[in-house]
Formats: C-alpha cells, sequence, structure tokens
C-alpha cells in the first residue's frame, strides 16, 4: 500500500478533563469528540495508528486499589496500566468505529495489549521521578513507604497533603507486540496500541519478561511506536493548536515550523515545561532524526488541518 | 496455510483458584500454568484463538469500584469487562510468549479487545439471571436498588449477606472484531480475544454500539468466536478430565464420547449444573451442530492429549 502511515499520540485530554470527575459517560463523551477528528484524518486516506495516555484513568485504578485492599488484594502498577488499555482502548474503538461508518469508511479497528520494553539498568530506577496515584500526608506518605517500600517524595511543599508515590520512568526500549501491530496495520486495521505509554517490561536472563513498577512516558513510547511501524507522521496531540516561546509571557512567539537544531537549543534553553511540552519535543525530535520526516503537535480539533499543512507546529529535519 | 484452527475456551481456574485472593503473583502463576499447556498444543501444529473467563477479576474490581465511589466514580459493568480483558490478556500474553520460546516457538501473541453484540431485546433483560459483584444484606441490595437501580436478588436464602446483583446473560449475537481476529489468525499471530465472554454491546439505530449492563457467558462467546474464526476443533478447558454422568453419585459414568443428540438428551434430563458443565454442553453442542466437527471439554492438564483424541469428552455430530 501507498498511503501514509500516521502514528497520533493523543494526550490526557482527549479522554478525561481536568474539570471532570472521570465517569464512564463523561470519558465516552470526550472520546466521542476525538474519534469524530481522527475519522476525519483516516477520511483524508491516511493509515493510522493511535496511541494515547492514561494518567486519570491509572491515577484511579490506583485510588481504588488502595481503598478497598483490605477486601481484595490491590494489583501493581503494571496491571493496572494493562487494565487501563482495555478500558481506552475499548472506549477507542467503540466511538472511532461509530465516527468512521459516518464518514462511509469500513476500516476495522483494533486495540492492542502492549508491552513495551525498559532496561532495569535505566538510572531512574535509582531516582524515580514520576509522581503516580494520590496525594497523602507526610504520615500517610511515609506509612506507606515502610509498609509497601513505595518511594515517597514531597512534590507540593507547604500543604497538608502534599505528599506522593514517585515510580521510575524509564526509557522505552522495543514494543514488544510490534510484530502483531504490523500486521494489523498491513491488514488495513486502524490499530489503537502502547496506551498509557504501554505496560512496562523489563527481559530476564531466561528470555521471559516481568512486569516492572514504573510509568513509561507516552510520548517517548509514542516514538518507539511511530519508529515500529516505520510512519511516515508523527503527529502529537495536546491542548494548544501551536507550540510557543515564552508562553504566557509578553513576548510570547509563536512557532510554526521548527528545525531539530532549533528545537534542541529551546528546549536547552528551558521554553518547554518537563511532564509538559518538554516530553512532545523530545520525541517530535527523536522522529524526526530517526526518519528524515516531519513530526507535528497541535491541538485535537486542528489535527487534519495541521497534517495538511495549515496550522500546528512542524518539526523537520 | 492448512494447519488446524482451534478455539480454547479456558475457566476462571486458569487465572484464579479458588483458594487464593487473587494477588498478581497467584495470578501470574496460574497463568503460567496454563501458558504452558497451550505452548504444548501450539508446537503440535495447531493455531490458536485464546478466550478466557473473568469472574474473579471482575468481581474484585466491581468490589473495588463500589468502596471508593466517594473518591473516584465507579465505572460501569462493561468498562469493568473491558479492563479484566486488558488485565488478563496481558497476564496470558506475557507468559504465553516465554512458554512459546521455551518450545522454540517465534509465533506472535496479540491481545485483541473484543465488543460482543447482543440483543436488547434478549428476554433476559427482562428477567436478569447471573449474579455479579460482592454479597450483601437485604439492607444494603434494597438501598442500593434504590440508589443504583441495580436489580438484586437473595441467591443464598437464610444467610445474613445472602443478596446479589443481578445482571442479564444475553446470547451473544456477534463478535464486532472479527475481522481484526481472522486478519492476525490469518498472519500467524496467536490471537487471546473476547476475554469474559467480550465486552456487551448492543446496536444502536443510528449503527453505534453502547455498551450494556450484563455478562456474556463466555463458553457461548467462545462458541461465537470459534464460529467467527472457523475453527476447526472447539477445545473447552474446565477442572475435570471428563464429563460424568450422575456426576458423584455411585452409579456415576464416564463419557468418552457423544453425539450431539446424546448431549442434547442428558442435557434435557438434567445431568449438568447449570452455570457449571450445562453451558459447556450446550456450547460444545453449538459448536458440533454448527460445524459438523468435533468438540472437547477436558481439563487444563489433559489438554494435548484430549485434543490428540487420547482422552477428554468428544462431542460429535
Amino acid at each position: 500500500m501507498s498511503r501514509e502511515v500516521l502514528v497520533i499520540a493523543l494526550g490526557g485530554n482527549a479522554i478525561k478533563q481536568a474539570d471532570q470527575r472521570g465517569t464512564t459517560e463523561e470519558q465516552f463523551h470526550n472520546v466521542d469528540v476525538t474519534a469524530k477528528q481522527i475519522a476525519k484524518i483516516a477520511k483524508a486516506g491516511y493509515r493510522l495508528v493511535v496511541t494515547h495516555g492514561n494518567g486519570p484513568q491509572a491515577g484511579a485504578l490506583l485510588i481504588q486499589q488502595e481503598e478497598s485492599d483490605a477486601l481484595v488484594p490491590a494489583q501493581t502498577l503494571a496491571v493496572c496500566g494493562a487494565m487501563t488499555q482495555g478500558q481506552v482502548g475499548w472506549m477507542m474503538q467503540n466511538r472511532l468505529g461509530f465516527r468512521l461508518k459516518q464518514e462511509g469508511i469500513k476500516t476495522p479497528i483494533c486495540t492492542v495489549v502492549t508491552q513495551v520494553e525498559v532496561s532495569d539498568q535505566d538510572p531512574d530506577f535509582r531516582d524515580p521521578s514520576k509522581p503516580v496515584g494520590p496525594f497523602y500526608t507526610k504520615e500517610e506518605a511515609l506509612h506507606l513507604a515502610k509498609t509497601k517500600g513505595y518511594v515517597v517524595k514531597e512534590v507540593k511543599p507547604g500543604i497538608e497533603k502534599g505528599w506522593r508515590r514517585v515510580v521510575p520512568s524509564p526509557e522505552p526500549v522495543d514494543i514488544v507486540e510490534k510484530e502483531s501491530i504490523n500486521d494489523l496495520l498491513n491488514g488495513g486495521v486502524i490499530v489503537i496500541a502502547s496506551g498509557g505509554g504501554g505496560i512496562p517490561v523489563k527481559k530476564n536472563g531466561d528470555g521471559s519478561y516481568s512486569g516492572v513498577e514504573a510509568v513509561i512516558d507516552k510520548d517517548r513510547a509514542g516514538f518507539k511506536l511511530a519508529q515500529a511501524v516505520k510512519a511516515d507522521k508523527f503527529l502529537i496531540l495536546t491542548d494548544v493548536e501551536k507550540v510557543y516561546l515564552n508562553f504566557n509571557k509578553p513576548e510570547q512567539k509563536v512557532l510554526d515550523r521548527l528545525t531539530v537544531k532549533e528545537s534542541e537549543a529551546h528546549l536547552e534553553e528551558g521554553h518547554f515545561l518537563a511532564g509538559s511540552m518538554g516530553p512532545k519535543i523530545e520525541a517530535a525530535i527523536r522522529f524526526v532524526r530517526w526518519s528524515g520526516k516531519e513530526a507535528i503537535i497541535t491541538s485535537l480539533d486542528k489535527a487534519l488541518e495541521a497534517v495538511e499543512g495549515k496550522t500546528g507546529t512542524h518539526i523537520l529535519p
């Protein structure tokens, strides 16, 4: 097939908005809005692989694991990750199926439960950085550290419940299910994969994989996915139409096109927030360096226009 | 390809045993034991589609949804079903991947998040029959009926917590993701699909599917899956090596081979328990009637021997 392959990385707002509680109904509504936009891109002729975050869903599951631990055993973080792939994958394939149908497209959609390999030598295992789950008081946090072996940190100094569990956020090394993902894509299927950055696994001496208590950045994993399917374009959707320098300051400057070198320079100058625009720019740089092709950062509602070159921030070789 | 396609339906004990709490570690251990047996069948040359129950996993999730409802919104039963597909699918593909590797087999494995269509005209919607989630006192049950609209029933009369929520268990009509499942199978992939009987959805007037609060019997859904992939054999794994007449009575009689007519007669005579051997025999009958081929009921540890005709109960045209 000659049609271009596009990997789309969806941000958290595509599934749950910050001001929502996160009921099933709310999430289906948001996913439907997202599905309409993705269906337009499919209609324009692109072959699609979709990945997504799972922060709010995994956060809710982690709270549920803790609250009910006396009644049913809390499952590990890796299992919660697998659960959210089922949850968000279903919502997405369900609504996207309908929105494609409305566009007259019969392409099947398949959610692939995806493991992503990490190295247990990754430096982040020595100094975990990614906060997960609920906020705790200092006493609660230290108790959990003692009883469950959690690494805890004060992430919001000065407030009572300012502590959280932190877990490693290691680099993704490989998409374990890449062969199946490619089979499906080559068979004309729209694939939803590597949700929440993938289920993090490490490779053991005997060749088996074990789940690890970690969270992989979804944009970094999105790049590995783009690599695995040899994507022609990597589209990162977030809540802004374009990337800015000096964002929210008087001297704010919009960026339409950026070379890899310019992007790296801006990144070093600290223009992009860690945990927000930073990882997106990094993932985009990696993709463009590797592929010699284009990565695009834009908002959900401008996705197709951005793919067509009409808006968004385009990162180029 | 000429190799035979085998659909394997795994019972609950393949994932969590009745005397276990259901920690992640326990479940991985059980799944590994299962994976060893499935790997032997793969090595014997069969192309495999695996489906599984989710009773204990969904039960645990439902308890967690209720216990934490004040903190995070309880997700629907359909979402919990989707979550368990991610959870069990991951555990299975993880351990099966390893056990195949040990047998020198490189076949990829893929878990497909699967929706199964039901009819909202199904009679079970008028008289729900399937108990789900925790046990309640009468007062708790009636309170939930009032506040959440649950249908509740006294399922164990005479004991204090003898009440449960009951949901419909409608007939599966179609496997929504059958095209992707066949793509993967034809591409040489071992597919894990329709876990927990599938995520139950109904078709709306506009062509969209919505999740419904129901549970589809996994053996019935297993038959629909066998139909969707045109299976050559349908293997139902449970905790007994063979099916018996007058089970656990002095006149107990083992069954090696049964025709469809004999099976139906025994079923009518009430030899097989509803919710236990009954649905397995029914699903086997449906498969044999439809395909003119063979269904086999046996235990996990005898799976390959049964496929080779050396043991198990074989249901034939």
